[in-house]
């Protein structure tokens, strides 16, 4: 069986030379921000290959392809557009949350500007539908389809964790919801575009769908925890960070919407209207572990990974990408960034 | 013959219920910022049934289906589609130029915040994609793949045009290519896409392609005069307002660019590091028509037009809807806002 990051890495470069085909195509101005956030290039133009991402969804595409018998080209383009939507929507995503910093580089905004950042993430978008409807084959028209919808789907997600920030309480079950709206309906998108474009039986298709959106909110669930507990050395982000920055993400959630005294005073320092310091953020901690917020959110990954596996029984893919698949559920329970 | 207002109502009343029911689907929070944008609901809410907008897009493509003898019905999704791409250019474009008005009402990112603006846009781009993808009919796909190329034009064409304010100089021809992108690209694909979508010929379908590209560069001509000459209580906008944005627009470019005693004295103007004040706008005006730049812009939008009305001779429309597309090109020429 092969591990975890030689399967990512087997498909990274696959899909990477469609998306740079694709990206390529772009007027000059478009191009400079877009090259420098995939990290071909830096800042001031000068060639760069800086690893973006874990190239979870190219892995997850290529796999749905094979897993049904298909060779891995065949899921490329569609690999390849899934990547161009979730790009778009993290150059976006850091304006909205302002972040500055991703995978220890800058934000395309904060290099760029906000402008070149809006029409730079409006050129992904559209290239995705763009490059899988040059060829109006009927997997093709289905595949375009179904990104359309895990992108309306995705993009609810993302607004719904907007409003969580005006709530002052939100549940654990709404914050899985929009989860499965924000990660899972594109992962559940990546995890069967391979077999959309292979055109395989529709139980199959279901099948890899349902692993990628479980698969996604316990990808969610495990950053969360990460976000929280994570080691700074490892996530490349400051320790505590979500907590820093007051997000009601799964663990937090849990314990605000507990009939706890942990949940008041958490609420306590939640409402503060100052920076938390370090102090608030150890405490923040604690009540979070000792009313059962960590331990909740550890055992939604499990089950959500759990469901994922058993998405797959039954749908009879190929030996070797189904264990990969599986080996993926494991990266993505254990990794620590 | 009808008059042009009128054939822009008729429009208006078939396809604005099919991008309400398109709209409606989004999720609550979404909802509430396009609805506002699109004039049916105020900031607050509270129901209004404000005009947005010319609705040259719906027309043109409710008039191309006409043209090759479809009912208006057939073009009727396809100008929602085109529609929710303008609208969600709109919305994107106002965050790039800090516009706070927009048809004299305050702008969604003014009114909601940036972060609501750039996700509300987001929503309308995919939906557009959506709504057309969601039956797979040959011409469905390449009304989509068409959209998709067009919106990619635009884009770069919003891209060359913020680009501009980094060049001290730029020729009159940047300029009109530049708008080719910006406004003639999904203008064309306006104009066609009711064809499209009737299974029409490919020498109809490309002529009213070239009709919508020319009437968008034309379109554009004539708002660069009025952004400069324009009547302020008529237009909604400033006098002068393009001159105080120190735009490049078409007549500043074609005097900017040429080699005279007048091109000089505007770049001091547009160089200056302060506000400029209305002796500064109004010395400006003076300038561009001496050296001939308003001249030359009235030239080019009467040419596009002509182009526009050549490209749709000799490609059999049916008579009605062709007497109202040339009744459309009169429009554009005459209007005043």
């Amino acid at each position: 069986m092969k591990s975890a990051p030689s399967i990512l890495e087997r498909a990274r470069q696959i899909v990477e030379p469609e998306i740079e085909t694709a990206v390529n195509e772009l007027c000059p101005e478009l191009l400079f921000p877009v090259r420098y956030h995939f990290g071909w290039q830096e800042i001031d133009g000068t060639p760069s290959s800086v690893r973006s991402g874990k190239g979870l969804r190219p892995a997850l595409a290529i796999l749905s392809a094979e897993a049904v018998g298909e060779p891995a080209t065949t899921g490329a383009l569609g690999a390849a557009a899934v990547e161009l939507i979730h790009n778009f929507s993290l150059i976006h995503d850091d304006i909205i949350d302002g972040d500055t910093e991703r995978r220890h580089r800058t934000t395309v905004w904060k290099a760029f500007g906000v402008n070149d950042a809006v029409i730079s993430g409006d050129a992904l978008h559209t290239l995705a539908f763009q490059i899988l409807l040059l060829d109006p084959s009927p997997e093709r028209v289905t595949a375009s389809s179904r990104l359309a919808k895990a992108t309306t789907l995705m993009l609810a997600g993302q607004a719904a964790d907007m409003s969580f920030n005006d709530q002052p309480i939100v549940t654990f079950e709404d914050c899985v919801a929009m989860e499965a709206g924000k990660t899972g309906a594109l992962l559940g998108c990546a995890a069967s575009i391979g077999a959309v474009l292979s055109g395989a039986q529709k139980n199959q298709i279901d099948a890899l769908d349902q692993y990628g959106q479980k698969l996604g909110i316990a990808f969610q669930a495990i950053d969360d925890i990460l976000g929280i507990w994570g080691d700074s050395e490892i996530t490349g982000k400051p320790a505590g960070n979500d907590l820093r920055e007051r997000k009601k993400s799964m663990p937090v959630a849990f314990t605000l919407s507990s009939n706890t005294i942990e949940a008041e005073e958490l609420k306590d320092i939640y409402n503060k209207q100052t920076d938390l310091n370090d102090a608030e953020i150890k405490r923040a901690k604690v009540l979070i572990e000792k009313s059962g917020g960590k331990e909740r959110t550890q055992e939604e990954a499990q089950n959500q990974l759990s469901s994922a596996l058993k998405a797959l029984e039954g749908a009879e893919f190929e030996d070797k990408p189904l264990e990969e698949l599986q080996e993926i559920t494991v990266f993505v329970h254990e990794r620590d960034h």
